[in-house]
């Protein structure tokens, strides 16, 4: 069984259907149990945050309503979750008493499972198989992640409907388990470079497939190493003497039968990492291996037997796919800040240290100044990112009926502003996630805190599906371009319309400017970073124009003007956050959960802006004396928040089965369960170390 | 053996006797190389790499040389790493493919040899301990760490002569292997109110230990789980009724013939981290274990056999180690950012991608200017906190010759200094290894570069040996004392003396300031640190002020300004590191080194100012123009840098088996290595691993 003591499912079930213990939401609560399990009130439960919850100004269901969508989803999300929480062939030992040979087992045998499961349940619907997996495998990676998420989808959007019938069947069957097979060793983000080969030979109506290089040798690709039979390669595609650039073609690496490597296939598990110890990601070198001319993904671009090159009629069929993943992954930004915060807000209300009063008892940490400037702000910003997230995600299906007929025309913006919210948010998460464990003590650095996996899971999102400061500088080259553009007269629509604004933009003396923004207003302060974003690019516009000036190319002149790129994008994403967080309030009816979400909203912004003062001050947008006035204003801000904290995290509703967190329990019982998940390490298998008779008793003879 | 196949030894013995092959140091390669083993000519290394270290502008000996004090140092230094590198007996297989149990067994075993090494060498000079020790465990910590670095000290200054006798040798020759057991599950820090008592019982003169509750039992100690046999516990003494506050015990947890625990003993391992996977930290519960009188390190307190208890005669006596400790780790950090930054910039340097110009060949990544702008700062951040571990340890030396004779005068000032700079300097180098690694692209993630090492090696220093927030409080503490103490009219001295100085201090609008900042001289902005110092501390003692008049308690005005007091201690802190770096330029003699140390040093402070702009504009420090300006010279200044980066990091002279990294490695061939370690994953012992057997086989034949 699980990390936790039976005693505690009570707490557990608590946790899914109680979620609510506020004092005005026994109603809720009351309809809740009425139609769920049979409830024992469970007299475990801390009372420290037993008394927050109870302190709170407002429905954190309502909350969680807004977070899911609306009350159904809710419902249908929870409904899932129990599923697979409740399904005893997905239970197992904690994955940290693990070797990594045995969580890449467990976390293949679930995978399975989960295939079987989800066709005997009938769930279909891509969010509620997302739910599904998510529970299934607790938010870590698993080895049928490419199969499922790349191999499978990329068949329907780039196979011909002949490779379809030949492919699709067998690998909705696992009989084929694919993966997708891009990066190199040697190259990433920079795709073009990329160097295997395929090589058309007409004489056999074959591809020649070759990695040339040691640093050709594919590389990184999840469930490559030991769990794929098939790849999808990406290769330069040669035929007829020339190079056509980079095409995907179906190569068999296993032998169906026996899983054996096929000859001049060199497979296998590129070794540990900094977390993902679930996922086999693995190399791929290839020599000479020859497939039909049918496994090159012919929907497009199509080798004709003979061997001439058709190309395909776009180059912008596979862009959305990328920037779906990016808008995915804003909302993953979302995600592992919102556990981090949990995590660290509910052990901050149950732990007790230090003095504020001499003689007083010690004081709930979450009453420290420091303490609530460390959480409160990056509790804001989950908030932030989950909207900003659901914004991307429903931006992408409008757009996505657009692009089906034709129409292309938001795709450009939508793309630029994936690409910079993508690294905007997860820098910001991945920082934020490692303040969450500090703010833990020393136990946060315990794995039964969960926040160290939490942060190696996410982590990889600043540098995979596209390297954060490339994305920062993809959102720049759109960017300067649409300041070039307004400043050549066109009028600029969408998000980037401000740039429309010249009058805005001229500099003046900080003192001589009249001040625009008032600190106390949201909508006031969002102009404010408007105008600062403005500003940022308009400056790496001309540091451009200069660097060109003294007679430098124009790719000189943009790496000479990167550090300026990178801030203008910075400060565009920033507004784009602020502006699409006070956009969702508007959303809000309800009137408690409006008034907290917006103390979060200005808590953010305002931080945002205290953090940056630099650039607040030098665009003449705020003068000295604000600033003191902003850090009272954000005090103030904390004080409000607080009574609120825990409900705001508990809102996100996360059960503790999928937390997986000691210091982080719903009930708050962390000390006495940290013991017992203690007592069943590894090294306590045996009172004495088998090191011991081996190093230290023949030692101490010696000595 | 190590990570490494044969043929690259060559480069590793390159890499310890030729770390210098700049074009203008071949003399000193040739002294070096006569004394040394014969030497191969590698052909293997990188073209790249050579390049650039045949193009620096100066020689990194003698950098070398200065930052391990002098040239018999760094000799001595590398002789006693040789003794370990090439000692048989501490080659294992990497650590990254053991399990967690064999990784501590691999520790073990490394330490208990390593004692009768050091025996047998004679090396006794506690430096010259600290090379090896760290050499032979290439910076991870071990099981021993405790009993060598706290258990035994603890001995020597705390016991009595008596005590010392009964325990001290059985301890040198690890009979006894000890533990120092202070923190407990609720309490690290704030260790007043730690909860463990020892209740003296005069009718049989004994000590009756107990850990009363789940929170007070003893947590985190290294050591303590398994390894050792006695710890020394700090329990609040009761004797006659009375507590009498925390003291030291002497407890034997575990039987001296068999190594099972004693009755009324629970102990064992607090289950796996985030790192130290090498070293059992414990959990121990006492239960009415009873130890005799004598059992109390009496040097200082006693108490008598009838119970009558004697106050120590200071309590600043156990102030000191704390000092140095935190002394210490300030040397840590510039020691974890330089590997970092080593393993970043030597991969940078031989990583290609992307392109500046269409249709040239890929460039260097450390061409980039964003690239440059992520590591160089972090570069002269690790000279910069050299130079400051550096002079934390020369003033501790310095001053305990002070207290030795009773003078404690500098003491408050160290110890202020210390807690601010041990939170300053792991916060920054916290951060900045992370930065490292993931510009390293998708390879810094993998445990072959070393980088995930280094961060969860490092990453416990923010909250041990004193949590960082807490740290800075106490700093600012010392700092708003200090500057009551002036605007009283006392005269400050030391480095608090610039509070002295309150004409500095009136803030004016900025625009109708003269500018005090020459940005182009590191007097000048040391001196803008300083002011920017005082003034953030003048504004926490005004906030501390104003919240006293809002009738607040000391503590709840204390709690409510913990924002401003932290930020004063950071600016505080801040201006030390430029302060010192800029008193260590005046000790270089050698005029190119002195150069680049100067841009470094240029660097790191206009860096400081950039990041931290909002407060220098704010203090009327600088104007909106200069910020401007600031960006120019920093970009200036990445040039500069840019041809000696290598050799930068070259200078800090770490070899191949202590850096452990394929990415880092002195040759720069990393890609063929790559694979190699790749196809020593244990996942790929066997082709199929078995799970393909458990799972898929019985799936594909069922779907």
């Amino acid at each position: 069984m699980g990390a936790y003591p039976p005693c505690i499912d009570v707490a557990e079930l608590e946790n899914s259907e109680l979620g609510q213990s506020g004092g005005i939401t026994q109603q809720v609560h009351t309809k809740l149990i009425s139609r769920a399990r049979p409830v024992i009130f469970t007299r475990t439960m801390n009372p420290d945050i037993r008394r927050e919850r109870e302190n709170a100004t407002f429905n954190p269901e309502i909350l969680t309503n807004i977070l899911d969508g609306n009350v159904e989803k809710t419902r249908r999300r929870r409904e899932i979750e129990s599923l697979v929480i409740s399904d005893p062939d997905f239970q197992h030992d904690d994955l940290n008493f693990m070797s990594r040979s045995e969580r890449y087992d467990a976390a293949l045998k679930k995978s399975t499972l989960m295939i079987q499961k989800l066709r005997e349940y009938g769930i279909a619907d891509p969010e509620e198989i997302f739910f599904y997996k998510r529970c299934v495998h607790r938010g870590f990676p698993e080895p049928l992640d490419l199969h499922l998420g790349m191999f499978l989808p990329t068949l329907l959007n780039q196979a011909s409907p002949t490779q379809l019938d030949t492919f699709f069947t067998p690998a909705w069957n696992l009989e084929i388990v694919g993966t997708y097979a891009q990066t190199e060793m040697g190259h990433g983000t920079h795709i073009r470079k990329l160097e295997t080969t395929a090589t058309y030979d007409p004489s056999t109506q074959e591809f020649v497939l070759n990695c040339p290089t040691v640093s050709s040798i594919k590389w990184w690709p999840g469930g490559l190493g030991k769990t794929s039979n098939h790849a999808i390669v990406l290769a330069q595609l040669y035929t007829q003497g020339r190079c056509h650039g980079l095409h995907a073609f179906i190569a068999p690496i296993r032998c169906m039968k026996t899983h054996q490597p096929l000859p001049g296939v060199t497979v296998g598990d590129i070794g540990p990492k900094f977390g993902f110890d679930e996922i086999d990601n693995g190399y791929l070198k290839l020599d000479n291996v020859r497939i039909p001319r049918e496994n090159m993904l012919m929907k497009y671009a199509k080798v004709e037997p003979d061997g001439t090159y058709l190309k395909p009629p776009s180059d912008k069929l596979t862009y959305g796919t990328m920037v779906f993943i990016r808008a995915i992954i804003v909302g993953e930004s979302a995600r592992a800040l919102s556990k981090s915060c949990t995590i660290a807000i509910r052990y901050s209300a149950v732990r007790h240290q230090s003095e504020l009063q001499p003689g007083e008892p010690e004081p709930q940490i979450l009453d420290y100044q420091a303490q609530q400037y460390k959480l409160f702000p990056l509790l804001a910003t989950a908030y932030a990112f989950t909207f900003v997230g659901q914004y991307m995600s429903n931006t992408y299906h409008r757009i996505t009926g657009d692009i089906d007929q034709g129409d292309f025309s938001e795709l450009p913006e939508l793309h630029a502003l994936a690409a910079g919210l993508k690294a905007f948010t997860t820098w910001t998460a991945n920082s934020g996630i490692e303040v969450c464990r500090m703010a833990c003590g020393g136990h946060g650095y315990s794995r039964c805190s969960s926040l160290p996996d939490i942060y190696v899971t996410f982590t990889p999102t600043c540098t995979y599906e596209g390297e954060n400061t490339v994305m920062m500088l993809q959102t720049a080259r759109y960017l300067v371009k649409s300041f070039r553009q307004a400043r050549e007269g066109q009028r600029l629509s969408g998000i980037v319309s401000y740039l429309n604004e010249p009058q805005r933009l001229q500099p003046r003396p900080v003192s001589s400017r009249p001040t625009v923004v008032n600190i106390n207003d949201l909508n006031s302060l969002v102009e404010a970073y408007k105008i600062r974003a403005a500003k940022l690019v308009e400056m790496a516009a001309k540091s451009l124009q200069g660097e060109l000036q003294r007679s430098k190319s124009q790719e000189d002149a943009w790496n000479n003007s990167s550090i300026e790129l990178i801030r203008a994008s910075d400060a565009h994403c920033h507004y784009v956050v602020v502006k699409l967080f006070a956009a969702k309030l508007s959303e809000v009816s309800d009137t408690a959960v409006h008034t907290v979400l917006s103390s979060l909203a200005l808590l953010y912004t305002l931080h945002g802006v205290a953090v940056n003062s630099g650039d607040f001050l030098q665009a003449g947008l705020l003068n000295v004396p604000q600033l003191a006035q902003i850090t009272q204003r954000i005090k103030a801000l904390l004080e409000e928040i607080r009574p609120n904290a825990v409900a705001l995290v508990d809102a996100f509703d996360y059960r503790d089965k999928m937390l997986n967190s000691v210091l982080g329990r719903y009930d708050g019982n962390v000390y006495e369960n940290m013991f017992e998940w203690a007592k069943r390490s590894p090294l306590n298998r045996t009172e004495v170390h088998e090191s011991y008779y081996k190093y230290m008793k023949p030692l101490q003879s010696k000595l």
